[in-house]
């Protein structure tokens, strides 16, 4: 990716001297922004721009190029590339729309595009995109008229859309924030996102890396990469709205829907995930401060209001407000005039009207042990309090890098002054306690995560397993028959892969004679044609003997006849101990992700409630206990109110083993153990669905 | 309170030249701001300010004065109060702190403030307060130093703080929304939210009521007026993080934290909630705006990117995106240069660059009959497109008020183009796509809700039931012995008000030899001392027969026996067919807003997924109903995967019979029905917990 970024010679085709001709921009910028190489021009009429001939031809250029940037219509794209490859250029930048995004003809000149650049082994960028920028060399080359305004820094830029990455810049500019490598990827025919994000890993002019992506192209890889990178990756991942619309066959695919299974993914993978630009923006400036390191948060106002409003954002993410030292308070109170203010934590300074005392106890409360970083809220008139303000805020913003800790400022004042702010002080502003808040919480999370990562290596290969060889057997022999497992089939493979289960036999007619399973039992029909089986009465329970389970046996084949079962599963019932939860464990293979594992609470309100919590599979160890935890209510699990709590080894154990069965056995599109019941002493999988990739 | 607003002469007291005094401050708003009426001084210390005299003494002015504004110290404010009420001045605008914020000796002065202002009738606004302003005369009372810059309108302003009242003010006037009064209320002492509210109300030149309350006077009354009001009223209520520390007794209180009640409550009154200033700021933009009548959206967006992000937010935020007629779009196709964009809707018109057919789009999108209003997204660098862009989002407003339909402007440029934008467009412009898009779904449902409470009047006296005597009896009893219900007298109060239970009877060794109560049996311990009796083994359940219920019995005796316990409740056990539900009905009187009604689901999760719903008692059957509806999971309870419905007239009358019992019997401070089992045929209270005011 380097020669794409550092090319010593541009040659831009497309070029024409008419009014609308888009081409002559991308020249234009490389000039506006300085470009450091030389610059051709090629177009299909002769001309001269900017002091440079436009060439009618590649072959009018006999020197070597680097870099060929294209804005030319669609069908002409193949041929001028095929021209670039002979001519030896390895790098080009597609900026014409108008292929796999528009019709079968635009699919086809796609098609076209990639074998050729194959042939000639090109690395290209689009099409349908503005191409890309750096920082360091000049080198722009959108379509877009722009001015060379954007301060340069450490964020590595890269989006799927033209338009949002030139947002991205915007925002970043506005917000004191400089610009390293600038991307849009377009349609991602051959370089994409994983290419790019290796490279901003890689560049040591890049500390942040910031994405805006549609689609994922390999998300898999996307996240293995990104889990070695000690930068931040920021994404926002859009398009949620565009959900496939196939049809969830399992809970598992029911709570663990497309968007769901990529922000699970990116967690895992420590990529910061947002899916709107506000909260994003207020990410990326909350990383140009120290790390909050603890949940300590001292506010400090000068409004009582306005700390009050803070206080209540602290609360709402779990900040702690610790109480501060009585003697540095009896200190501050010295400062103050009519004393009518409570002194505590938030610090309502609002009868202080000297700016130097107040930076002065602002510094001071920064050193405070108990305190990891503070929250300053400034509101003023610019006309009245403008200038001393101005100077308050840039020296605080010193005191946060001089003592490591975070000074989140946020101020409220008028519109005016508040560009004048942001053009004089180089240190990330707030426009309300709340987003300064929200993001301290969002970082302190992702520095959590990144730990835990460094603490944990990733598994890479489950050992095999015994049974795995009589799973594989099992599985051949369905796959020849192109058909999924049948409930009992299913417990098979669960049960061989070391989940325990209720005793379990297969019958065919109602009184068998050879019935082995312990009483009471629990009745389900097994056939292929029924899926949901307790919706259509193919479930009965609570069989209290042999004599019971003849008469539900005879009433369900008499019910089920025309369904063709396979037979009927008699399972005995098992115990519900005080303290047993029902839950879910499920699998499921993504087409980005690959496959993902599912915990799950069972009952009735599962997808009402159920906020699962997914993984990439396999899993460590240390990974399904952060699983574990992020369960909604999981505390319970742990016992509360008299309970006794649950038997987590045995619940782990088998997390552990579902993400084996979709590691080893890539046939297996998705799993539903509904439920895992957990007692106190054990789990046990009373019921299961499992699907190949036929279904 | 128009005597408040509109006096003909303010005398302001504590005023000194001295460079640090502040009455002095308040005397220049007045001037700054052209007061209409005629101004007094008074202080300490002879001198003259603005060319008036510091008087030494009420007594040196020998005309009538309409309103006092007091700025001296605390200590100082009861006599001051006690001269003005002997010169006749009926209201006055207490600043000073140091009252009942501040220690026993402000409370103490605090007192003497109210029995002054009673003995004389007076109404003051205060203390510890900055006042009021009325852009309409001119009257400026704060004594911070302000400049006569705010945008005069419709927006009534009043706040707990100065602080925050002085952010709302500046935050409106940076987004073209005018003032019209502000009020600030400090301690509330005597004038109140209420008394402000219904000024508010009546004030012809309010026509939107912004509040910022950290505590609520008398919230009842509250919701009362703010039903009547036609003008929206919207609160930002902060204090959330202290919420009263009194521990939760039952499921109902845990479930309905004081803050939830105020979300109730407020929300029943039609009262539009904000916990933070961001989204409130944002509600009363698109209140500036005619109102969304669907939730049919069309997105007209510049860049395709920015258009998918927004069709994000407007699946998150559940608005339909309706395709738009394909005649249409071939008008549209006409204009577009390259023809490499697919339009649909989101309309994506990022290849045109002729803003004035970017307008005619825009105007005939908004004629659509399946459209209820646009988003239109607009990003440009104001040196290239500057000039152009304001025109076209100044027309875009005008077209938006022709036709009545919503037209949210999304703009994304430089933060210096931004502030002028603000300052030559007379409309709400909003920063992001996702903020247009929430706000847009607030109002709608804020006008559902206004429309709702028009046609379904306030019931505001529940009839007398023939039980009810019966309840007062055993009330009274309870009453008089100082002590709440045990478990079968609320069970009695349960069944006299009209809930089903089934049978139970109270039994007090382990054989009673007159049982009536028919098996399967569930036995309760009955004890004042015990108050989670299933957590401690209070509880045994499906006892088969009388000889299981002996043994049961005898054991139960016999582990309670240090717990004095009244006896044992014996209960038939019910069965549970198919379709049942347990759910939580539960009432607590709340200090602020009265009987509150609250429905929950059961179980061990509820409090941790259980989003119960609440509402102020009385209430009609539609608000009854709306409750249900709003009960997360509320579609389960109607049927789905062939389960039956539940018997939905047994549980809206259930509801209806506790908001009786909390209307008619005020000494009830909480009421667990937990569960109430709601089958499809009927529905009944299993267990039930009654606590008066004693505990």
């Amino acid at each position: 990716m380097k020669s794409l970024f550092y090319p010593s010679s541009v040659v831009v085709i497309g070029v024409s001297t008419k009014p609308f001709n888009m081409g002559k921009e991308i020249a234009r910028n490389l000039f506006e922004f300085g470009y450091n190489g030389v610059i051709h021009l090629v177009g299909t009429e002769e001309g001269v721009f900017f002091g440079r001939r436009i060439h009618q031809s590649l072959d009018e250029i006999d020197e070597p190029i680097d870099l060929a940037v294209i804005l030319t219509p669609a069908r002409t794209v193949p041929d001028i590339v095929e021209q670039c490859g002979r001519k030896g250029i390895k790098r080009i930048v597609i900026e014409s729309g108008g292929f796999g995004e528009f019709g079968d003809e635009g699919r086809g000149l796609g098609e076209m595009l990639k074998s050729i650049a194959d042939t000639y082994d090109i690395r290209f960028i689009g099409p349908n995109c503005i191409g890309i920028m750096n920082a360091s060399n000049g080198l722009s080359t959108p379509f877009a008229t722009m001015k060379n305004v954007f301060r340069k820094g450490g964020v590595g830029i890269a989006a799927q859309s033209g338009g949002v990455a030139l947002s991205f810049l915007n925002m970043f500019d506005c917000e004191q924030i400089g610009y390293s490598k600038f991307t849009t990827l377009g349609n991602k025919m051959n370089i994409d996102e994983n290419d790019i994000l290796e490279f901003y890993m890689e560049d040591p002019e890049t500390n942040v890396i910031c994405m805006y992506l549609e689609s994922v192209k390999d998300g898999r890889r996307f996240t293995e990469i990104a889990a070695r990178s000690d930068k931040p990756v920021v994404v926002h991942k859009a398009n949620i709205a565009n959900l496939s619309s196939h049809i969830a066959h399992s809970h598992t695919e029911a709570l663990a829907n497309d968007d769901q299974v990529v922000d699970a993914a990116l967690w895992q993978a420590g990529v910061v995930r947002f899916k709107e630009m506000q909260s994003y923006l207020d990410f990326v400036k909350i990383l140009q401060l120290p790390e909050m390191k603890g949940r300590n948060l001292a506010i400090v106002s000068r409004s009582g209001g306005h700390a009050v409003i803070a206080a209540d954002a602290a609360y709402t993410y779990n900040f702690h407000l610790p109480p501060l030292r009585e003697d540095f308070l009896k200190e501050i109170r010295k400062h103050l005039r009519a004393n009518v203010i409570n002194l505590a934590n938030p610090l309502d300074l609002g009868d202080l009207f000297d700016f130097e005392v107040y930076l002065r106890i602002v510094e001071h409360t920064i050193q405070e042990d108990n305190v990891d970083g503070i929250l300053l809220l400034q509101t003023y008139f610019a006309a009245i309090e403008g200038e001393a303000s101005r100077k308050m805020l840039q020296s605080a913003a010193l005191v946060s890098q001089k003592y490591q800790k975070p000074v989140a400022l946020c101020v409220q004042t008028e519109q005016s002054e508040l560009s004048r702010l942001h053009k004089e002080i180089d240190f990330p502003i707030f426009m309300s306690p709340e987003r300064a808040i929200a993001a301290l919480d969002k970082s302190i999370k992702y520095y959590d995560r990144k730990r835990f990562m460094a603490g944990n290596a990733v598994v890479t290969n489950p050992e095999p397993r015994p049974d795995d060889s009589a799973i594989r057997t099992l599985i051949d022999t369905l796959n020849n028959q192109c058909r999924s497992p049948l409930l009992n089939e299913a417990l098979d493979i669960i049960r061989l892969v070391g989940i325990s289960t209720p005793e379990y036999q297969l019958v065919r007619n109602s009184e068998p004679p050879d019935l082995l399973v312990p009483g009471p039992y629990a009745l389900k029909i097994v056939a292929d044609s029924v899926s949901h089986k307790s919706d259509v009465g193919g479930v009965v329970l609570n069989l209290r003997d042999k004599d019971a389970l003849a008469g539900a046996c005879a009433e369900m084949m008499e019910r089920f006849s025309e369904a063709d079962p396979a037979g009927m599963l008699v399972q005995t019932m098992v115990q519900r101990p005080p303290g047993s939860f029902e839950l879910i464990v499920g699998g499921k293979r993504d087409p980005q992700f690959g496959p993902m594992v599912m915990l799950g609470h069972g009952g009735i309100f599962v997808e009402v409630f159920g906020k699962a919590t997914l993984r990439m599979a396999p899993l460590s160890l240390a990974e399904i206990e952060a699983m574990i935890e992020e369960l909604p209510g999981s505390e319970i699990l742990k016992g509360v109110r008299g309970r006794p709590p649950i038997d987590m080894t045995a619940l782990k154990d088998a997390i552990h083993r579902i993400a084996h069965l979709m590691v080893r056995f890539p046939e297996i599109s998705s799993i539903d153990v509904n439920p895992l019941l957990v007692t106190p002493q054990g789990a046990q999988a009373l019921d299961c669905r499992i699907f190949l990739t036929w279904t």
